[in-house]
C-alpha cells in the first residue's frame, strides 16, 4: 500500500470538496441567508486546514495500483460524506450529526433517503448543497476531479474503474482523462436541457436547477415536502419521468449518438431490456391501478413515474404507492434490486448484470441437455470474458450477503418486516423511499442511530458496487509492501 | 429423447407408488376406516391400470442420458403428486383436488405446508400417508425405486443426481444400487431410532411413527392441530430438535461414521459451518425472545426447536414465532433460504452453496486485491472444478429469478407483503410455514387457487433444485434426436 500517494489525493479531494461548496456558499450570500452562509464558511474552512498536509507531501512513488485505486475511492467517498454533512451541522439546518451525516451519504451515493420531515423553509442555500451533492455523486467524485486535475497519470483508470458503475468499464477514447471530460460534457449538457424543459412548465428556476440536479445523479431529493407531486402538474411529470429513464442509459450509448452512430446505440442489448423493462413494469402496474386513479391516463402518468424513478434509482414521488395493491408494490421491490444500465448514474445491480444472470442460468441449462456442449455467455454480442462473469457472479453473491446481514441489523429497530425489507434494498439500491413509515409520505428521522450508520454503510456499499467498501474492513489491505 | 425409455420407467413408478400405498391401506382397515381404505383402494386400482403400458412397451434402446434422467425426476415428481392426491380426494378428507394435490405435493416435497385448519379427525390410515409422503419423498422417489428393482443399469446416477440434494453427488460404492441401499438403510435406522426415543417419551405408537417420518425427511406434517406444541413434553420437543438437525446433516457422514472413520466425518467444513449457524441463531434468537420467556432454559428450548426445524427446512412448530421480535423472525426468514446440508433430507440452498458463495466474494476480493494471483475456490480441503461452480452460480442465479416471478404472482393473491415472500421462500426452500396469515398458527387453505399452484409449482422447484423443473419448460427437451 503506497500510504502517502493515498494520503495525498485525499487531501486533493479535501480542496476539491471546498471548491464544490463555494457555489453553494456564494447562493446563501446572494439569498442573504447568513446562518447557511456560515456554514459554509467554516466547512470550507476546516476542509482548507485538513487537506494541507497534501502540499507538504511528496511521495517518492507516484505509483498506483488497483490496491490503492480501490482504497482511495471508498475512503474518499467516506471522508466526503463526512465533511460534507457539515454545512447542514454549522448552519443548524439539521441539528444532529448522525443525521447531517446519513443526509450527505445519501446525497453523495444519490440515494435520496431522508431524515428531514419538514423541507419547504430551510434555507435554500443549504438544499442547494443538498441536492448538488446528488449531482456530484451521480457521475463520481473523483471523476469529477479527474476531469479537472491530472493527478495520477493514466493509471487513474484504477479510480475510474473502482467508481464507475457496471461490470467492465471501457474507455471511450484512448487517454482516462478525456473519457472523463466527454461523460462530464454530456452529463451538463443533459442537465441543462432538463433545466430547460421544466423552465417551461412554469418551474421556478431554482426548482428547476435543484431537480434537474436530482434527476441527473438519479438522486431524488426534492425541495417540496411532497416531492414531485408538489407542483401538480402532467407536463413537469412526463419530462423528469422521461430524464429520469435517460439518465438511467449508458452514457456511452450517448457518446455513439453524439459520432452519428445512432443504430449502434439502439442495438444495445441492455438497452433494449432497460426499455422492456421499463415498458412491461409501466403497463402492468397500469393496469393493476387502474381501479384506483378511474382514467387510463392517469394510471399511466403514475405507473410510468414510479417506475422511471425506481428503476433508474431516483426516487421522485408522485403518488403514495404505498396504498397501491400488492402485485405493483412488488414489481416496485423488484425494481429497487433491479436498477438501471450500467455506466449510467443509476443504482441497483444494473440491468446488465440481471441479463448475465439469465444467460448464466440459461448457459447451465443448456449444459445439462447437451452435456458435451461448449456454450458462452454472450452480452452485446460479443462472449463475456471468465474473468468478467467470475466478476459479476461474486458481486451478486457479496449483494445477496450484504443485503441479508443488513436486514439482520435493521431488525433490530422497531420496524416491521416489510419496513425493514424495503428499507436495505432502497438504500443498498440507492432508490431513496421505501414502504410504510419509511416510505414515500414517511422518512428515515425515526430510526436508530444503529440503523442510520447500518443504512449509510449500504448506500455506499450500493453506491461503490459492493468491493471497494467491503476491502476497507480487510486487514491485509492495508499492509506496506 | 427416448420417449419410450421414458414412458416406460414412468410406468413402473406407477406402481411403485401403488406399492408405497399399501402400508395405509393395511392401517386404514385395521382401524376399520371403511371410507378411507376404498379411497386407497381406488387409488391403487387407477395406479395399477395406469401403469400397465409400461409392460407392454419394449423399448430397443434402453440407454438413458442426462437429459432422460432430468426428465423422468421432473415428471415422476409430477404424476406421483398427481396420483398421490387421490386417496385423498377419493376418501372425501379433502374435498377439493387442487387442495388434495397441494397437500400431496406438500408431502412428497417434505416441505410441510398444509391447507388444513383442522387435522385431528381426519382418518388415521389417510394421515398416516400424508406423513408417508414425506418419507418417502425424503429420500427421493426415485433413490427408493432404485434401491428396489435394477431399472436402467449403471445409467441411473443421471436419476440419482437428479433427485439427490446438493452441488454434486458422490457415489459412496461403485454400484449406484449399491449407494441407494446404504443409503436408505441409514435413513431406516434413524427413524427407528427416533421411534423408540420418542416411544420413551410417552407419545402414542401412531403419533411416534408419523412423527419420525416428519422428522426423517424434514417435511413437517403433525397429526395435531398444534403440531408438537401439542405434546407439551420438553422431552418430546427436544429429542426431535436433536434428530431433526441430524437429517440435516449429510448422510455421507453417517457413513463413514459406520465405517469407523469419526474423524473425518466431524472434519467436514459442511458439518461445522451447519452447527456453527445452529448455534449462533440459536444463541441470538433465545437472547432476543427472553424477554418473552422469562427463563432462559425455556427461551433456549423454543429457540432451538425453531432453528432447527427451519434450517433443516422441517417446519415443525413448538411456539408462535409470528408473535417474536423481528430480529428472531428476520433469522428466521434467512434460515428458509439457507437450509440443510447436501446430501440431507433437507432443502433450501443447502449450506455448502453459502459456504460457496462467500468463497466465491473472497476469491474475487483477493483478486482485486493481488490481481495476477490465482487463488481457487476450496471447500473440504480440496478446489471446487470450475463445472461445479459453474452449477453452483447457475443455481443461485435461478434461484433467485424463480424467488422473485413467484413472489409476483403470489403477490396477486390478498396477502401482504410479509406474508407474499415468506409464503414464498417457504415452498421454494420445502420448509412449511411462514409468517402471519400462512405462520406457525394459520394455514395455506384460503390462498386462491392460482397461489395453490404457483406454490405447488415452487415446492417442486426447490426440491428438485430448481434446474429439472425449469427444464420442463424448454421446448428442445421434448425434441426426438
Amino acid at each position: 500500500m503506497n500510504r502517502k500517494m493515498v494520503l495525498k489525493l485525499l487531501c486533493h479531494m479535501l480542496w476539491a470538496e471546498a471548491l464544490l461548496m463555494l457555489p453553494s456558499l456564494l447562493l446563501s450570500l446572494c439569498y442573504g441567508e447568513w446562518g447557511g452562509a456560515m456554514g459554509f464558511v467554516w466547512s470550507i474552512l476546516l476542509l482548507g486546514v485538513c487537506g494541507l498536509p497534501g502540499v507538504c507531501l511528496r511521495p517518492k512513488n507516484r505509483v498506483i495500483y488497483a490496491r490503492e485505486g480501490i482504497v482511495i475511492v471508498a475512503l474518499s467517498w467516506l471522508i466526503l460524506s463526512l465533511f460534507g454533512a457539515l454545512p447542514f451541522y454549522f448552519s443548524g439546518a439539521i441539528p444532529r450529526y448522525i443525521d447531517c451525516f446519513f443526509e450527505t451519504v445519501s446525497g453523495f451515493t444519490t440515494t435520496g433517503a431522508t431524515i428531514l420531515a419538514q423541507i419547504e423553509g430551510l434555507p435554500l442555500g443549504i438544499l442547494f448543497w443538498r441536492s448538488f451533492t446528488h449531482w456530484v455523486g451521480g457521475m463520481g467524485v473523483l471523476v469529477f476531479v479527474l476531469a479537472i486535475i491530472p493527478l495520477a497519470g493514466e493509471r487513474s483508470m484504477h479510480l475510474m474503474r473502482a467508481e464507475v458503475p457496471g461490470p467492465s468499464v471501457g474507455k471511450l477514447v484512448p487517454r482516462v482523462r478525456s473519457t472523463a471530460m466527454i461523460l462530464y460534457g454530456i452529463y451538463i449538457a443533459l442537465t441543462a436541457l432538463e433545466v430547460i424543459f421544466l423552465l417551461f412548465g412554469g418551474m421556478p428556476l431554482y426548482d428547476s436547477v435543484v431537480t434537474a440536479f436530482a434527476t441527473a445523479g438519479t438522486g431524488g431529493f426534492a425541495v417540496k415536502n411532497a416531492s414531485i407531486a408538489a407542483y401538480g402538474s402532467a407536463y413537469i411529470e412526463w419530462v423528469i419521468t422521461v430524464f429520469m429513464a435517460l439518465f438511467g442509459v449508458n452514457f456511452n450509448l450517448f457518446y455513439f449518438i453524439l459520432l452519428g452512430q445512432v443504430g449502434r446505440s439502439l442495438r444495445s442489448e441492455e438497452l433494449r431490456w432497460y426499455l422492456g423493462i421499463i415498458l412491461f413494469c409501466t403497463a402492468a402496474i397500469a393496469i393493476n391501478i387502474l381501479p384506483l386513479y378511474g382514467s387510463l391516463g392517469e394510471a399511466v402518468r403514475y405507473s410510468a413515474f414510479e417506475v422511471s424513478s425506481t428503476i433508474t434509482t431516483t426516487g421522485f414521488v408522485t403518488a403514495n404507492y404505498d396504498l397501491w395493491p400488492l402485485f405493483s408494490k412488488t414489481i416496485i421491490l423488484l425494481l429497487m434490486i433491479v436498477g438501471a444500465s450500467a455506466g449510467s448514474t443509476g443504482g441497483g445491480i444494473k440491468v446488465v448484470r440481471l441479463i448475465i444472470m439469465c444467460k448464466i442460468g440459461r448457459r447451465e441449462l443448456r449444459r445439462m441437455i447437451h452435456p458435451r456442449s461448449v456454450s458462452q455467455v454472450k452480452v452485446e454480442g460479443r462472449p463475456v470474458e471468465e474473468d468478467t462473469l467470475r466478476g459479476v457472479t461474486a458481486y451478486l453473491c457479496l449483494y445477496a450477503l450484504v443485503a441479508c446481514a443488513g436486514m439482520l441489523l435493521i431488525s433490530l429497530d422497531s420496524l416491521n418486516l416489510e419496513e425493514t425489507i424495503s428499507a436495505v434494498l432502497t438504500c443498498l439500491g440507492n432508490v431513496g423511499p421505501g414502504f410504510g413509515r419509511i416510505g414515500p409520505v414517511g422518512n428515515f428521522s425515526t430510526l436508530t442511530d444503529l440503523s442510520k450508520l447500518v443504512l449509510s454503510a449500504a448506500m455506499l456499499t450500493g453506491r461503490l458496487e459492493i468491493f471497494p467498501m467491503v476491502m476497507l474492513c480487510i486487514p491485509s489491505v492495508w499492509r506496506k509492501k
